[in-house]
């Protein structure tokens, strides 16, 4: 370790000439600019241009930097961690009051800036000072439910989730909750708090970051920005997802929970509405309805709270040459009910037939999605759809797989009954159909 | 049944105040263009607003009418069936061989306009008459293999299309080789046959049809045209995908058999190549090179065969509550191996960690992929990455789930040996890997 952790090329040459180190207050020249901050480590494997600093406001950026930049260190009497102490929180009255709800991941952890370890953090303190714009726009409350990534979230989290937002809302007076979360299993998450509510009055906002804060491309500040934005001002009070609406650092866009999708494993843009448009944009600070049919957020209404989830039901991913005892274990096991990924308009191979009518004999509630993932299941068209749906497997339209297998795990937290459970399935709750009016 | 089976609103109006009906000649007079042809029945609910024609080519068409429109009946002498077989077949000297196997498909179907029944057909005479624009392509030579949708297609399937295109390449003076195929499962088929075949000396097309070419809308010419000019003419020497580039009937793009997958259960544009650009697109006569990384055909290699695959390879995608016993069960039934789709960099849940230990301790090779579909997995990043890839879990890049399971169903055709099949599964054989040039 040289005290330049994680630099290299450029940056390194430049920064090793200026004798300095991680931690150090710096000045960069560069064609006339000035940046002056706290030199901060390179966590991961970066641009070998870039060099990061943070700022007195608590921002993070990077500058890049060309053979002819150069580097002061700069005198300061404070600490790198008194100079960040200096900054002030300035709470503005009669602004809406937002509850920010910690569970994990990215978006909800802050870099050690001497050690470049993550850490869970949310205090108000350390978001205002992190992200100064949210000072001006809500009231902010914060609490960690838990910080997990989001991989090992199950839907007994779910359950968490769900009990703890009800509870916020009906004892705090808040206009928005925002869910900080883990982007690998947030789009699943988003689908589970879509049902767990009726009635809700006011919006829940997802937010996660596909990229840590410590580093120059980050998105933590702009989603954060926009789901303390939504949560305070939208117009409606629906479980949403907030992230980027593209690559670049300018608009958010606003997802269904039951239309969202995780389809990047590292864009900023990598969650999308599928077969749907999303509800809103954000661009600066203007929210911008995308569609009509939403429901209008209303202080008054009082939520419903249906927080269970019944974990007895699977996914299964048709491919050729699935071994159709798979189906059979699922029923032997006492599993509820089972979601296929179907190929292209929700078939299976006919092999698989004998299996699943075991399964729908045995009491299963069996149902079609499509693996395709765009455009919608339907089963009338070939002989093999027509043979499933005469077997008993119901038809999801358009719902997504993912969408679907947390509603049948709802529907079997609301009842055991196979046959309620289909009609929870057909019946349009939280927008999971497209072109239905949600009830 | 009226006659005028499947129209509806307009157009059904239009045509009963003409007193025609379904076989009839008619001729339609709209705006003063005039349309003559055989009324063609409309199989599936479509826009109530087209009348469809067979028009004396072959070709069926959609002719949009208003209120305006005039339709008249046109006596005719021939019956509509002997109408059609005037069309004469002129063969050209001196074209290119292209060899049309078929599988099975909308696209390999043709519908029998009076009853609306859709049978295999696949007939030399057939094709050219229903594709005119063929006959000057290329000489072509057709067998049917066999006539099966393609979510009843399996590894054994894509061994006997394998030995089948292997023998007519070596016995055949063919210049490329199109293959017919439901586009349900018509990415895993190109997958198996990208890596069957090694030293290829011409193209392997496949081609399917998203509307069956009763249809207006049908996409089948197009692609099959298409196809079949890339077979004939096409620079390179690998396994494609011939489809519509965008919704309209326009151009055709060829995807690279691994990296391509169906990601619109209807739409014409459904294939689409996932982290990766398309070898080629095809606009009017042309065909575009989109990339200078392919194998070149040459006539004079000696294509190697390896036809083999091993069924005994399971892909689960991860889900919050995934019951992590049905990765025991999979040890249990000696499968070889598991590709999991993960969530997000490449992360299973941690409490699967005890099962995937177990399944590695007993031999198996694991394997990780994203259920994002788009980007790269990256298991180095996050605590839980990191604990997978000690665990002996191999990380699969940006390979497709289902490219990376045909992979290890082939590799274990190869070798029964984990090491060996882990070292095939590391290496760029088809393209599989993106920014990796295939040995």
């Amino acid at each position: 370790m040289n005290g330049l952790q994680g630099y290299k090329g450029l940056a390194l040459e430049i920064l090793s000439k200026a004798n300095v180190k991680i931690g150090d207050n710096i000045r960069i020249l560069r064609d006339g600019d000035v940046f002056e901050g706290i030199l901060m480590p390179r966590i991961e494997l970066g641009d070998p241009n870039h060099i990061v600093i943070k700022l007195s406001n608590g921002y993070n950026i990077g500058v890049k930097v060309t053979a002819q930049t150069k580097i002061e260190k700069v005198e300061s009497k404070l600490t790198p961690k008194e100079s960040m102490i200096e900054f002030k929180v300035e709470e503005k009255e009669n602004l809406p009051t937002v509850f920010i709800l910690g569970t994990g991941g990215t978006i909800a952890s802050k870099v050690e800036y001497r050690t470049g370890a993550v850490y869970p953090s949310l205090s108000t303190e350390d978001l205002y000072r992190a992200v100064p714009e949210l000072s001006s726009l809500a009231k902010i409350k914060t609490k960690v439910l838990f910080s997990i990534f989001s991989e090992n979230l199950t839907p007994k989290h779910w359950s968490e989730i769900a009990k703890s937002i009800a509870k916020i809302i009906d004892e705090e007076k808040v206009d928005g909750v925002v869910v900080a979360h883990g982007t690998d299993t947030m789009g699943y998450t988003a689908a589970a708090l879509s049902f767990a509510f009726q009635n809700l009055p006011v919006p829940i906002v997802l937010v996660g970051s596909q990229r840590s804060s410590d580093r120059p491309s980050s998105d933590a500040a702009l989603n954060l920005i926009g789901a303390v934005r939504t949560a305070a001002y939208a117009p409606f009070a629906e479980v949403v997802v907030a992230m980027h609406e593209w690559v670049a650092d300018e608009s958010i866009v606003l997802h269904r929970g039951t239309k969202v999708r995780k389809c990047h494993t590292s864009r900023r843009d990598a969650f999308q509405s599928v077969n749907a448009q999303p509800l809103a944009r954000i661009v600066e600070d203007k929210i911008i309805m995308l569609t009509d049919e939403y429901r209008r957020r209303n202080n008054k209404e009082k939520i419903i709270l249906k927080p269970d989830f019944n974990e007895k039901v699977a996914l299964i991913k048709f491919y050729p040459g699935l071994n159709p005892e798979i189906i059979d274990w699922f029923v032997e096991k006492k599993f509820l009910g089972i979601v296929f990924e179907g190929t292209g308009l929700g078939h299976v191979g006919r092999n698989c037939f004998d299996s699943i009518k075991k399964a729908v004999d045995s009491g299963l509630v069996v149902a079609m999605t499509s693996q395709c993932i765009w455009g919608s299941v339907r089963m009338t068209v070939y002989d093999t759809g027509r043979d499933l749906l005469s077997l008993g497997v119901i038809p999801l339209e358009d719902m997504l797989p993912e969408t679907a297998l947390v509603k049948m795990m709802w529907a079997f937290g609301q009842t055991l009954t196979p046959e309620k459970v289909k009609q929870i399935m057909l019946t349009n709750l939280a927008g999971e159909f497209s072109g239905r009016i949600p009830l």
